[in-house]
């Protein structure tokens, strides 16, 4: 959880559900880690419009082709491994952020998750993931990303 | 727009604010262009709690951390030139996800905005911004990033 105050309205419900949002992002990198395609494809919404952005990749969009991005993912053999830490979930209304690092083959990445609640289900609405410098992970936060880089 | 179908329910919302949603996202490109901290901070949710993940960066949680990272790029006289493409926008009820390509410097990144409303206005509460591969931009969507990228 943020520092932030809850101020009430719609952004500000931060509380409730917090686990079930988390257990559907636990479970979207389970089925990632696991090979899963049938339980990926289940955690998808199928209501609200989808998209994903993989590292460095352009965006995806369309149920369609999203899930063949992971159906081509989850079926290579090279496929990289994966783990999930320190997520974060930003309830808005009957929308949610889930901000969490992943660990791809060794190397961390920055993860944002979209959930909408639809039929009572937390489903992943859109999913854009892209690397951190690695020269960034260890260090404190600083306040000029652009100015920092060119160090 | 998708093809996805309008199945109705909160995910289906996509027609109604489709013009003030990419207003929105519009201000805040311009906010970044003119370099207006004045502009970016009445952007940004008050309610909601807000996120930012720069490019190759750790992401920003909470108001002050991510103003000051803008605050930073902002003031650097070097800060980068700045354009906005193709912007989409998926409304999800009272939240938002634009999808757009931002040109920074001549380098193309790929962008998820997520706006929510609050007292009317569409602010925007997590922006997540990654450099997309140079070999990549002018190519048809693939369905296997990790396999390609490896090519």
């Amino acid at each position: 959880m943020t520092g932030e105050p809850d101020a009430g309205g719609s952004g500000g419900e931060r509380d409730d559900g917090q686990d079930a949002i988390l257990e559907a992002n636990a479970a979207f990198y389970r089925a990632f880690a696991e090979r899963d395609l049938e339980a990926m494809d289940r955690l998808w919404a199928r209501e609200a419009p989808v998209a994903c952005t993989h590292p460095a990749w352009t965006v995806l969009t369309g149920r369609e082709d999203v899930l063949k991005s992971w159906e081509g993912i989850l079926t290579n053999p090279d496929a990289p491994s994966i783990e999930v830490q320190d997520a974060v979930a930003h309830r808005l209304g009957e929308t949610a952020i889930v901000l969490c690092r992943e660990i791809v083959e060794g190397a961390p990445i920055e993860a944002t998750n979209v959930f909408v609640l639809e039929g009572g289900e937390w489903r992943i609405a859109h999913h854009h993931a892209s690397a951190i410098a690695r020269f960034l992970v260890s260090r404190s936060v600083e306040t000029d990303p652009f100015r920092d880089r060119r160090n």
